[in-house]
C-alpha cells in the first residue's frame, strides 16, 4: 500500500488523481491533502478519503473548514506542504499545485528521499537546477506526470542516456491552432478556455493556447532528462495521439501513444515501474482515428515558444523571469485585464528587463519570482 | 569484440547484417557464414570479412569454391551450418536462412547457449513450441530481426510482460493492397516482387503481396511474446512508419518508428540492450512525412492472414502445413508454375487434408514438413 501527499488536491491533476487512487483502494491511500480555498470541492473529498493532514491556503480557510471536520489537523500554507511531503509515512509526493508556490515543498519532498510524482512543470521551470541537483543528491526519482514527459520517461524505459539523439514533443496547437496571429487580437478567456484535445485546467489551457505550454515542457524536458536545448524539438501534432518521442542513435524513434486522457501519465508516475489496469480510460482505436497529422512548428506563429528556447538557452535566472512573467500575465488574462496577445507582450518585456543571475539559489529565485510577478502585474515595466 | 556466425550470408537480410559489421569493425568479426549456392556473391564478402569457416549448400558448391579460397575449411548443408553455429568462440549466430531449413541449426545453437538473432520466421511458425521451449530450458535470448518484431521487443523493453494488453502489428499491404481481388487473377511475378516499402528477398515480397507475411508474423509474435492470437491485433498502415506496437493495461501504447530500412532491427538485435549509431540510415521525418493512416485489415480479401490465425489456433502440426505449403507455394508461382491466386488454394488444400498431430517432435515436424512439399508440388491434393 503507497501512502501519498497529493499538493493541490483540488485541482484537475489532484482531481483526476484521486480517480485513480478511487480505482485501486487496495494499492493506494491518500495520507496527507493540499488545496487553496475551495472548501466546497474539498470537503466531500475529506469525507471520501479520510486524509490525516489537511493543507489549505491561508488561516481563514482554515477557520472556514475546522468546523466541518473534527479530528483531522488542518495545516496552513508553505509549511504545511512541508510537512505534509516529508512525513514518515508517505512514499509519493505528487506535486500538482498551480505554479511556482509547489517549489519549497518538492526541495523537502526530495530532502526525505521522497518519490515525486511532477505534475508541477513551474517546479522545474523556475529552478530545475535546484531540483535536479537535490534529486541527483539525494539519489530520488522524478515521475513527470505531464502526458508528453511521462511519453518520453516511457520511450526511454530500459535505454541508456547515451543513446538518446533527440526528444521530440508532440503539441496539439492548442485552441487558437487554426487562427492567424491577426485573429488573436479579439479573442476572449471563454475561447481560449476552448481546448480541442485536453480537459485541464484554466492557466494551463491558456498556456497551451500561447504555446508557452510546449515552451515549458521544452524546459522540463531539459531538466528531467538532462538533454540540449538542441536536441529538444517540438513538432505540430493535431490530434495528440502520439504524447512525444525519443529518437536513438541508431535511428529507432520509441513513442507512448493514447487517448488524451490525464490518468494514464498520473497512474504511471504512481505505479511506475509497474502498471496497473486503468479500465475507466478508453482504448486508443487507431482504425477509426485514421489519420495522425504532423506540422513544423511556426516560431513566428507561436513567440512564446521561441522566448521559451531563448530563455532555456540563455540559463540562469531568466527561465524564472519567463514562467514568472507568464503566470501573473496569464493570470491578468484571466481576470480580464490585458488581452491574450499583451501575454507574450508582457513576458516579452520581463526577459528584456531582467538581467540574469548565473546560478541562482532558492531565496534569489523567490525574490526574482515575486519582483517579476510585481512588475507584470503592476504595469511597472 | 562479437563474434558473429551468419546463416544466409548472400540473401537481402545477409547482406545488410554484413553492412552492419562493415560499420562498426571494432564491435563485430565474422566468425563464420553460411550460404547456398551463390559463390559469385560470397566470395568477394569472404576476402572481405575473411570468415574462420564457411558452410554451403552442397558437395558441388564446395568443390567449386574450394578453389578460391585457400586455409578455410568449407562444409556443407545442415550439419555444418550447426558446426558454425555451435563453435565456441560465437557470441551471436544470425538466423538469416530462408524457410525452415534454419531450424536444426537455431536449436542447436539454443542448447549451446549462443544469443539468437532471428530473421527467419518459419523457424517460429514451424516449430515454435520447440524453440521456445529450448529457449527457456537454456535461458536463452531470440532477438527478433523482422521490423515487426523488433519494434515489439523495443516497445517491450523495461516492462512487465502480465501488464501487455495487446499486440498491434502494422501491415503496409504489400505489392497488391491497392487491387481487389478480381484484380488479382492475372498478377505476374514482376508486379508482385514491386513492394512499396520494403526492400526484401523474393519470398517475403510474395508473402507481402498474399499477407501470409503478415500472419507468419503473427505466429511468430506468439512464440517469442508468449502472447495469446485473441491479443494479437493486426493493423493496416500504408507508410511503414509505425513498426509495430503494444498496448498496455492502463492504456498506454508503446510503438517503435523509424524509416524503412532492416538495418535498425538487424543492428539492434546485434547491440541489444544498447545502441549504436547508423549513419547510413536516414532519420525519421515526420515534418516531411507529414500524415500517417490506419486502416482495419479486411480477412476476406486476405485470405492468407485469415488462414494464418486458424491454423495458429489449432496449433500443434498446422502451422507447420501452412508454412510448408506457403514455402512451396510461392516457389512454384516464382517458377511461373502456379498462379497468384493458387498460392492460396494450395495452402487451404493442404491445411484441409492434413490431420493434426498435437505437440509434434522435430523428426515429426521434418517429415510433415517434407511431405507437405512434395504434395503440393506435385499436384497430389
Amino acid at each position: 500500500m503507497k501512502q501519498i501527499t497529493l499538493l493541490g488536491a483540488t485541482g484537475s491533476i489532484g482531481l483526476q488523481t484521486l480517480d485513480v487512487l478511487r480505482l485501486h483502494p487496495e494499492e493506494f491511500s491518500l495520507h496527507s491533502m493540499a488545496f487553496g480555498r475551495n472548501i466546497e470541492k474539498a470537503l466531500p473529498l475529506i469525507k471520501e478519503f479520510e486524509p490525516r493532514l489537511i493543507v489549505v491556503q491561508d488561516e481563514e480557510t482554515k477557520k472556514s473548514l475546522a468546523g466541518h471536520v473534527s479530528g483531522t489537523p488542518i495545516l496552513t500554507g508553505s509549511g504545511g506542504m512541508i510537512e505534509a511531503s516529508v512525513a514518515d509515512e508517505v512514499d509519493v509526493v505528487v506535486n500538482a499545485v498551480m505554479g511556482s508556490i509547489g517549489l519549497p515543498a518538492t526541495l523537502k519532498a526530495i530532502q526525505a528521499k521522497k518519490l515525486i510524482a511532477i505534475a508541477n512543470k513551474e517546479t522545474l521551470v523556475t529552478a530545475g537546477h535546484l531540483v535536479m541537483a537535490e534529486a541527483h543528491k539525494h539519489n530520488v526519482e522524478l515521475l513527470p506526470v505531464d502526458s508528453e514527459h511521462s511519453a518520453i520517461y516511457q520511450s526511454l524505459n530500459g535505454e541508456r542516456k547515451e543513446d538518446i539523439h533527440k526528444l521530440i514533443i508532440t503539441a496539439s496547437g492548442g485552441s487558437f491552432r487554426d487562427n492567424t496571429r491577426e485573429e488573436l487580437t479579439g479573442v476572449t478567456v471563454k475561447d481560449a478556455l476552448n481546448h480541442p484535445n485536453w480537459s485541464m485546467g484554466a492557466k494551463i489551457t491558456i498556456d497551451s493556447a500561447s504555446m508557452m505550454n510546449k515552451g515549458l515542457e521544452v524546459i522540463e524536458a531539459h531538466w528531467l532528462f538532462d538533454v540540449p536545448y538542441d536536441q529538444i524539438h517540438v513538432i505540430l501534432h493535431r490530434e495528440s495521439v502520439i504524447h512525444s518521442m525519443v529518437e536513438y542513435v541508431d535511428g529507432s524513434v520509441m513513442a507512448q501513444l493514447g487517448t488524451p486522457d490525464m490518468k494514464v501519465p498520473i497512474q504511471y508516475a504512481l505505479t511506475y515501474p509497474e502498471r496497473l489496469n486503468l479500465p475507466i480510460t478508453k482504448q486508443l482505436n487507431l482504425e477509426e482515428i485514421a489519420t495522425l497529422n504532423f506540422e513544423k512548428m511556426d516560431f513566428e506563429r507561436f513567440p512564446c515558444l521561441r522566448m521559451a528556447y531563448e530563455a532555456g538557452r540563455a540559463g540562469g535566472s531568466m527561465t524564472t523571469v519567463l514562467n514568472a512573467a507568464n503566470e501573473e500575465a496569464v493570470q491578468l488574462f484571466l481576470e480580464g485585464k490585458i488581452s491574450f496577445l499583451d501575454i507574450e507582450k508582457k513576458i516579452e518585456q520581463s526577459l528584456e528587463k531582467h538581467d540574469r543571475i548565473h546560478n541562482p539559489d532558492l531565496s534569489t529565485i523567490l525574490s526574482i519570482d515575486e519582483e517579476t510577478r510585481k512588475r507584470v502585474r503592476f504595469h511597472l515595466n
